[in-house]
């Protein structure tokens, strides 16, 4: 009988995927009606179920769901958002260090309220906002003898990175994510475990920002952006505290070499927080009108050299929110075309995953807690009856209902590293062979 | 794109739902045997499977259930059946006080040991158990300086409740739940954490005993009754030890506000434990004649004015009980011809959920651990391809095998009160939004 071996990985997320039926689309969903050969001749290779991220009505937020998928326990291994977007960004963090997502923003003051008029400033530009950022680190003196150091990024955004002893992240945002909002006060979170460091760094967070807007209300740009009717810059509003901890690599704990190809910078934060390494594309860009063909010729050439390849498209998601399912159905229609490029050498030698992070329907345009379709084509894998990948047809799919956490020891089982119940890395450790072998010597 | 977004939740439990597939009703089940069109238009609207309240194989008791189901943590927020009871009969009870289950009984005494002849002593009225229960009321005399008091309920029931320090409900009952067999001695239970508050329960309800039994014995009422042949209420059999603990109510923990519709007391309990508003409905008994239009009806009207809307019917049950596969059919016939009064404007804007609390199959008239089929209709949901609701459809439905504890994300998720995994209520909560908002103040 022949022997095929699958050995690498090809993981496949399509941002949001998973919907309902759709009048615009004669009742079918947009992946049912994507369906082509292209992917027919992974169905007949593969299983197709329904997978819930954490359980039944849940859904996760993206990062959650990608470290739940990569095997994390978020639970133990996971300390926040800010520096995952932070990492996606392209910013250095050292350990300990605490991250938060900036915006440049426009206040007006009501009874001494700074009311939040513009979140983003009017969309500053970069150069203005690198001027002002820097401005800020030359100016804000960090209480509590803590340190503040702000990092520009595109148009009206920053990294905010404080460190310092005894602080926990575990406070809220001062950014109220509404216009017409006052600022909020940032305080610890009500299930905050260090609560002592919470306050500590929620108080140096409300300092912080009463100097910005004093420091920012006297700078010379925004007193040129006034004369130019342009919405100034004279606030700053921040979010998603984390805090920064090395994790255990994918590499680590997988024994697998890892690339990652993704242009959205959450997916390349989450990608480079477990190390593995972040490949670009020319014409990639995270939108509708990315360059899917050139994405997915390089995660095939980067399995040439690595043992998993992670690769990401957001285009559905964005056609999810926006409430279009002939946008979501054409861009799975021209995902499936670049799968032209997989062949049966391929085919033979590559377990290939496609799945979402989470369930975007396009008539409700958010996250649901609906369980995703998720297709695993592998020669090392029972495959199933089923006939096309969809929604509907998964129900019946071979994979049955699993969850985020069942993906990579199926996965790995694919490749023949399986992970025996009993042996590493299982949580019921029973090793029978010592470390280092010793042998058994009669004394007669 | 058209936006359908289902505001409340109509919660029906059919007791008892799921059975086997029986000879009298052509090799179909009753639920099977009963589909029409009424429900029909429900299934195209929605997505089936099978739900196992707790784990496979495991029924639950009806309480459990549907608390379950209602998203508590029983074993953290329940606090035995005892007080649930009590509140469904309308008995108002105190924090921390222990109600009983009691039976006015009838026994005869061997070598000493009282024996069971008659556990509802003859089915004695309503007036006479008053009479009886006042009379202990004011004869008993509690030991270990706690007190006693009975609260008589219909025919030969009654609430006895205890309150004092250090006492725990982890007792047995003194019910022998057969007859011809002694009354029990009342202990802890072998797994009770307070084990020396159940061993003083368990001496106090023991010495009530054998106190009722002298008193009852030489009660006039008594004499009058073995004059006319008629069976004697000396004893009394009491069960299901609980403490009554205020739970979180429904409303505090989902923010929903919601109303019951049932006859049966237990399931008023629950409603009222976890705080729903209790409606009746003339003809509505909670027996296989009931008042089915008038139920539905009532609960289509009161999701008007309620977000949550729990309807419970035990016909179902009752005729699994008596193992008469027909009645319960004609059952679930008579309930899907109620459902003619869901119109279109209802289909759009609430979640319908028809399940069970546990299987009771005709064939065993036992409650089984099999999963219980659930129907989830809501224009939020993804629909499933499956044709009829069923038993052996479910197995394919767009649900799959969910718990009970699935339920409530679920249902939140179709009204987009989604519960994100990061926020509340999460195992994981990283909110970053406060729950109560101050605001930034500048000093100037």
């Amino acid at each position: 009988m022949q022997e095929l071996k699958p050995e690498r990985i090809l993981f496949i997320v399509l941002d949001g995927l998973g919907d309902h039926a759709c009048k615009e689309l004669d009742g079918l969903t947009p992946l049912e009606k994507a369906y082509s050969n292209n992917v027919k001749k992974l169905k007949e290779n593969g299983s197709q179920g329904l997978m819930d991220i954490i359980s039944p009505g849940i859904p996760p937020s993206s990062d959650v769901s990608h470290l739940i998928m990569f095997g994390y326990d978020v639970e133990n291994e996971y300390f926040g958002r800010g520096p995952i977007e932070a990492l996606g960004e392209g910013v250095e963090l050292k350990e300990g260090e605490i991250a938060f997502r900036g915006n440049l923003a426009t206040v007006r003051f009501e009874n001494n309220y700074p009311i939040v008029v513009d979140r983003r400033a009017g969309r500053i530009t970069s150069e203005q906002t690198k001027e002002l950022v820097e401005y800020l680190n030359s100016e804000i003196e960090c209480p509590e003898g803590c340190k503040v150091v702000f990092k520009p990024l595109s148009e009206h955004r920053f990294v905010m990175i404080v460190s310092g002893e005894g602080l926990s992240h575990e406070v809220t945002d001062n950014d109220p994510h509404a216009e017409g909002k006052p600022i909020l006060l940032c305080q610890p979170i009500d299930e905050a475990k260090d609560r002592k460091g919470a306050e500590r760094l929620a108080k140096i967070v409300n300092e912080i920002t009463i100097q910005a807007i004093d420091k920012l209300s006297k700078h010379e740009l925004n007193k040129k952006r006034a004369e130019s009717k342009l919405p100034q810059a004279n606030s700053i509003l921040v979010r998603s505290a984390g805090t920064m901890r090395k994790m255990k690599s994918f590499q680590e704990k997988w024994d697998l070499k890892a690339a990652c190809v993704a242009a959205g910078l959450l997916y390349r934060g989450v990608a480079k927080a477990v190390g593995m390494d972040v490949y670009d594309v020319e014409g990639a860009n995270g939108l509708l009108n990315t360059n899917i063909q050139g994405k997915t010729s390089k995660a095939l050439e980067l399995l040439k050299s690595y043992d998993f390849v992670y690769l990401h498209f957001k285009g559905t998601d964005v056609a999810s929110h926006s409430k279009n399912p002939i946008a979501k159905c054409e861009f799975i229609r021209r995902f499936y075309e670049s799968l032209n490029l997989i062949d049966d050498a391929v085919l033979n030698t590559v377990t290939i995953v496609i799945t979402g992070d989470h369930t975007t329907p396009c008539d409700r345009g958010m996250h649901t807690g609906e369980p995703v379709p998720i297709l695993i084509a592998s020669k090392g894998l029972r495959n199933d009856a089923t006939k096309f990948f969809s929604e509907r047809e998964a129900v019946s799919g071979g994979l049955g209902r699993i969850r985020g956490k069942d993906i990579m020891p199926i996965l790995l089982d694919s490749i023949e590293r399986t992970v025996e119940y009993g042996t590493r890395p299982s949580p019921k450790k029973i090793n029978y062979m010592p470390k280092s072998l010793e042998y058994l010597k009669l004394s007669i």
